[in-house]
């Protein structure tokens, strides 16, 4: 039985806390979080302790793990101190807007051996999972392009933008991941244009709200993503793999499969799933499932934080690309 | 808090146990089962006390309310002694195999102003009540017919058909419940054939696998149903709804949404989910939060005894047709 | 080349008038129709020559074939008319309404050893052709049931539905003889329902709406009907075939592949096609194909008038079924 | 009765003459080809007359316009020796490989108000120019984005290759032109990758054989082109539109819609339609309507010279895109 504190109880906090209140495999000892009595109404709900700060619960001798959900800027400074006690670390995206000192994390986390799972959950939504495993069985031979589809159902709150580091590493960084993991190989050559088709007044925080990234692997196998940051018709996410021998996609999912057919429509289906909290229910699900055997066989972590640190980077690379219309080598 | 006592450990039982410790407003005291060490087996996993008598349980100050999971023809005694103690009770489906019977039942139960509920779990299914929802919204005006496909992936034991009632009575029954729900109105006409397609050593058991029947209610709405004992291609479960303004139709669920394109196929799906325990996983928890909500909110029943024995006439009159070669009266 | 004249320019003649101009193995000598300018109208249009009365244009020596397109109560005399005279003949279902008399024709047309083939044009449909393929390749194994939808997009005049036939002879015609290829087998137990659900006062013409038919086969195969005069959605035409290896379906044809995402509706797609005219083009000049193909070979017709017959006797059956309440065998 | 002349007896020449010779308000006057016996067979089949040489045929008086269907490095001179003789020129893409001669050509045309319209088939597909008309009606509100998927069945010879002028202007030339279309802006930056994943030896015609292509418009709209000389699961042509109301896609066509369940495969379909002739069947016929009816109603042609210009404009920029790795401006 891992026992593990969750770390944050906001959104994603949350969510991470009652999955691992629900794991046979775990034990849910403590929550934190510094804002009102955020910690202490999320312990109530699922029967654990709480507590403001967080750096007391990684120190307990009776937590083995802990989940980091809090905000970027002190997901180094946790995550270090989290390793040097040997507990192992499940850690939310990105472990730094700044990939220095991200890469100086990697460096001392590998220095001590730390066992650190960086929290890309949608490799283990259960299509995403069934395209990796259709292409590692061969069925659509050799990766030739992946074209990604990414986009949010609404604009968020200025605020949130101001702090988000940008669409590319805030957004988008999601979608390197998966074009790394389904390209099987590095991207070497990133290309990307960004343009302010939502709401042009996104100059006020530097940002972008509809984007296309292209980029190329040193064997020339090729990807797209696309991403906006509004959809109308709600929060888009597909997949395509095209091989030698074949091609795959997923679809979205949605609440039901009834699909409607009157006078002013046909075969219409309904709505797509909101957002990510309940596109990717499951997938989160499952990535702890997958963080706590990890720990507990002493296996491979799922997902490393060079999978972060790279995701990182593809995210810089776009940026600058942008920017200065020019390609970039990663 | 409902405290729940589970009668019966087998395959369905362990579903019930399971949605019930998973529930926030219920408690599962206990489970039942006098073969072997189900019982204590499945209570050690769910952390709960075990019996191999259903009966003590039942008569616990602490037990509010019973899941009766167990064989059919303890169904009646269980459900009449529990409603004589003022518990609430969700039963299996059917009642009894005997119509007079279950008339019995029915009779004692209103009597007593019994609290219970038939299981029958595919109303609760997230696509069936937005096809349920979709009607009462008027989006496809009046109904005129509702045509259901039903077929299992594969026949049963000789063993289970012997004691199983019949393909209508075991098998069909849901979809005569699911008819009577979406057509609105009660069936007063069955027409039925029945065929041993699958394994014509069925005489043996005096049961047939491959039925179809029709049904017409008052007012002239129609209904099809076609059931089949095995489907190669997995467990097919399928509604439309024909109205005046529209039609209505759900599709099967998969574990994924990804589709392959090959040399040899195109656009081939994923299989569907194996058998109804994956099929109407949802559906099981959800009719279970229904039972509790109304218990608790002194609500009407979702699903009445009533709805049970007007399924099970049915079945009978579905029978008799198919035996009989000519339409019968409800 | 073989010279053909077509008799009737009405909707379906002219169908048929243009089908034999286009085909590279055929000459459209003439088209023949009582009506005010509609023979000679039709003729200008086609490059061929006109006639009020059709008996002239069977006799000329340079007709080899002829396609009968008029009223219904014309096809017997004309069919005879021209086998006698060693002409083949392409004839519009039914063959009669009157089964008496279409039994005599048929008595006549084998005395004769007369080439008539009749019109079921269903069946020349690409994605039925794909049916009966995959069925004959034994994809989907043995077939045990077959399911078929039928549904007009909106209630002819009431002075059509006068001479019609009723229902069951002039719409549900074509399922039945879709039924019977599908099958394989002839059926042998009909049990039909029949409702008005669109118009009440179908009384007045002593008609029905809404039908459901359902039919075995001798060695148990099954098969269910549902028609309806009305879908507001379009003109609904489905085929489902259920064996013991798999399954097989067609979808509706429309117009293009564009499906919309809005605010408002989800992967909504285009409408359906109109009617019979627009969904069934193809499948007329597919038709027309193969008769001249037969009629130029010598080869055995695609379509005989015994099939003619067949679905005839099956709708009179399920009209006896739906009146008595009782199955009729056929 | 327009009187048309069609040059060019190949693939997309026969294309032309036959429906040319279906149209109702023109009239195949001739079919001209140099090579063996090409325009006499096309000539015996349509019933018109031979030529080997195009020039006579341009210069009858009875020819109105002529259809442009000969090998690429002749369309500039029979062009302008058509339109300098008042005829009407419906031109194969591209006008010319060589960007400056086509510009030239464009010059010329302009100056003796030549009525030329460029032979983009794809926009007439019945999908697009539905995708086209929905777009114009407001349905998904500003475009955003456009993604084209455009994958060839197999590689062409190395014959066909070596005069192609590269994958960017004999291939992706039709995308660009669909991607200025249904952006409904021009690009005007372009960033292209280029590979050869399907056979590394095309460096001997100095040819790619996978690219992407990623654009840009002056207002930030934004587009993806992916394709591929090879997809073994057939010829692959899709678009979708992301706009600020919703989204737009299109589905490939297939020969029916038949779908099937077995063992092994659920929900599988046909395969593809082959290759262009046979899934741009339909556009091709309808672009000669469209040009037909320009010509007679003495209305703007609804493809321009300017639009071949600007395709292949578009294939340079990316081409050199690919090569040097960085942005072009167009």
């Amino acid at each position: 039985m891992l026992r593990v504190a969750v770390l944050g109880a906001g959104r994603i906090g949350k969510i991470h806390a009652a999955n691992v209140a629900m794991n046979r495999n775990a034990k849910l000892v403590a929550v934190a979080d510094p804002f009102g009595d955020a910690a202490s109404s999320l312990a109530d709900l699922l029967s654990c302790e709480a507590s403001q700060d967080p750096i007391p619960l990684i120190e307990r001798d009776d937590v083995d793990a802990v989940v980091i959900g809090t905000p970027t800027d002190t997901h180094v400074s946790l995550m270090l101190h989290a390793v040097r006690l040997g507990k192992a670390v499940l850690c939310e995206k990105p472990i730094d807007l700044d990939i220095a000192k991200a890469d100086a994390a990697l460096h001392e986390i590998e220095r001590l051996n730390g066992r650190v799972m960086l929290a890309f959950n949608r490799r283990f939504d259960p299509s995403a999972q069934q395209l990796r495993q259709t292409i590692d069985a061969g069925t659509i031979g050799e990766v030739r392009q992946v074209i990604i589809t990414s986009r949010d159902p609404g604009l968020p709150s200025r605020e949130y933008l101001k702090h988000s580091g940008g669409i590319f590493r805030d957004m988008v960084i999601h979608d390197f991941d998966m074009a790394r993991w389904l390209l099987g190989e590095e991207p070497t050559e990133v290309m990307a244009t960004a343009s302010r088709l939502v709401d042009p007044a996104l100059t006020e925080v530097d940002d972008f709200d509809t984007v296309m990234v292209q980029m190329r692997t040193a064997s020339g196998r090729q990807c797209h993503i696309n991403c906006c940051r509004e959809a109308v018709y709600g929060y888009d996410q597909r997949f395509e793999i095209f091989g030698s021998a074949g091609m795959l996609q997923n679809e979205n999912l949605r609440p039901t499969t009834v699909r409607r057919w009157t006078r002013h429509e046909t075969e219409a289906g309904e709505p797509l799933l909101n957002f990510f909290l309940e596109r990717y229910a499951d997938a989160y699900r499952y990535e702890l499932d997958a963080f706590i055997a990890a720990v507990q066989a002493g296996s491979p972590m799922p997902v490393t934080p060079f999978d972060g640190r790279q995701a990182l980077r593809l995210a810089d690379c776009a940026l600058e690309s942008a920017l200065s219309g020019r390609s970039v080598r990663v």
